[in-house]
């Protein structure tokens, strides 16, 4: 049965490569969005809670609810305001709402805890800088708890200087901030703006970081991989926590040259060709065409992957399909996250 | 709220196609695999049922189960035996296994209803065609209820001689089992080789349909979408089931010419950018480099998507990001089935 096999030994090895950039735990927070990038959000979350993580974000309320014990806070990214406040008062304290846009603020209920979200330059979304102003005004009148200010830097991975240019104006969104919670008597927020690459090259020695952030929300080197560009950074060595496997179906003997699947696009170069139980409808990518992908145990996976099922120049009863998103990543020209992510929440995931 | 609106009204235009082409309904069956290939299991099965379709087909027994009530027969086209029959008699009797492999038929339990898988070209799965009788043989041994004897026929959208080779492979093994039924005094199974593009050309009227088959297996016509070469017959009109919905999280106003997104990628034409809340996290596929897509209603989609949201060149509160997933599929060179089987089995389904 195709099954993902979740390594403790990987994650705790990213964890201590974290742990030793960052070197204060009380400044990591773990992004668990999206099922955990696709690892499984329980899985991923016990053994984040095993290192004593203090801090999770997650995607939405149904995370965050799954997940609130086990963090001293849980930020949901994008809440859904519409549901999840109809019954506020009965949810763990320790849930924050992450705030997008101006419009919503006015209408939240008293004391509710949020980190406002600012657009720095990734013009994705988040509250413009000039109406920061605006929005404190507003936050202070509601009497919301404001727990954090934070932006997300766009170019974490890249050469361009849009990475110091977004950094330049959350340092001003910082100072703004904490003038006014001054002038308010209110607790200064903490302030987050980069996830994986960019806290990797800001705490590296990067020189642009002359008002530290409070918190770094690693997701990505969390679960093994890394992005960024190594000219920025030594890249830490990581280990993919995740690793996919499939079962055996049935076993051809062919003829060599033998056309297997959907228009008989795949042709084998050996006499035993067998099918495994893992397809697109799992979520994985749709090998097609002339691409060709080998499983980890190097046995070569025939074109078209059909959406139950893969064929593989192999005999095994159960074949790695991958032990590194990057091999598929690099394959359909897109980044490790999509293909992680992708893979059917469905799948059983053991933790090893 | 990001989420699927799937019209009854497409999928009963849908259902009328068919039943035209087979006259029959006791000869159409659905395919059911999959999530109802991404448009929601339940909604789908409901839809089949109360079109008064009597067959359907789906991926495992976790699916079966579900629908078992709603059909004379639900086959499972991918068992997993060492789970699946480990409290086989607390099982709905109308439940069948499909039989992929010979090893298997020893081992299974008495008055187990099966369906034989044979190889006849596509050489993905199956009992190859020369073990047919030695199949039959164990079958009659074991006191299996034989309820089929099927293939599947990898070239149905194709001008490829091998769709003529494989249903000609077929007549022969319908001949062989009929023979060995009759001196075994056994009921003749059915027999069915084709799904949606196949049985639309033999019914069309292609000549090689000389020993028509007893069921048709209907997947993704059912849900809208046809991939057959339009040389090959007529191609009805369906309407596709499934579109898709996103909400707005946040608008920026911006200067002509702004970069949006991770790498400041997408370039904005228009001053008003929103952010919606759907990404590749959520099974679609991630828009990237110089790529572009249109919502339903001609927004552009700026490149890249991000994990949980897209940027569009809108000021809408909603868009459809598709109502017709051949648009995304032609973008990401893939097929319709990919892009629907992808979408996260957690994005609310709505039935309308």
């Amino acid at each position: 049965m195709a099954h993902i096999v979740l390594s403790r030994d990987a994650f705790f090895n990213n964890f201590s490569s974290i742990l030793q950039l960052v070197q204060d735990i009380q400044k990591i927070a773990i992004v668990l969005k999206d099922n955990a990038y696709g690892h499984g959000l329980m899985q991923m979350a016990t053994l984040a809670n095993e290192c004593k993580i203090p801090y999770a974000f997650v995607k939405n309320l149904q995370e965050a609810l799954q997940i609130a014990k086990l963090f001293e806070t849980v930020s949901i990214f994008y809440p859904n305001f519409s549901l999840d406040l109809k019954d506020v008062h009965s949810l763990p304290k320790n849930i924050i709402f992450c705030i997008a846009n101006l419009e919503i603020l006015p209408k939240l209920p008293k004391h509710l805890k949020i980190e406002l979200k600012i657009n720095t330059g990734m013009n994705r979304n988040g509250i413009s800088t000039d109406k920061l102003l605006e929005a404190l005004h507003i936050i202070q009148e509601q009497q919301l708890h404001l727990v954090g200010v934070f932006t997300h830097n766009a170019f974490g991975d890249d050469l361009d200087c849009g990475f110091f240019l977004q950094q330049h104006c959350f340092g001003a969104i910082k100072e703004k901030t904490k003038e006014f919670c001054k002038n308010s008597k209110l607790k200064i927020p903490r302030f987050h703006s980069l996830s994986s690459s960019g806290a990797l090259r800001v705490l590296e020695g990067d020189s642009f970081n002359e008002t530290p952030d409070d918190l770094y929300r690693f997701g990505i080197e969390f679960y093994g991989y890394c992005c960024l560009n190594p000219i920025l950074a030594k890249i830490p060595t990581l280990k993919p926590v995740a690793s996919l496997y499939a079962s055996k179906i049935s076993s051809q003997k062919l003829k060599q040259f033998s056309r297997v699947g959907y228009s008989g696009m795949g042709v084998a170069n050996e006499k035993i060709v067998s099918s495994y139980d893992i397809g697109y409808g799992d979520g994985i990518f749709r090998l097609r065409d002339s691409m060709e992908l080998h499983s980890a145990e190097g046995c070569r996976i025939l074109p078209p992957i059909s959406m139950d099922c893969l064929s593989a120049e192999s005999d095994l009863e159960s074949i790695c399909v991958f032990n590194d998103a990057n091999i598929w990543a690099n394959a359909f020209r897109t980044i490790p996250y999509e293909i992680l992510v992708h893979l059917n929440p469905n799948i059983p995931r053991i933790l090893q």
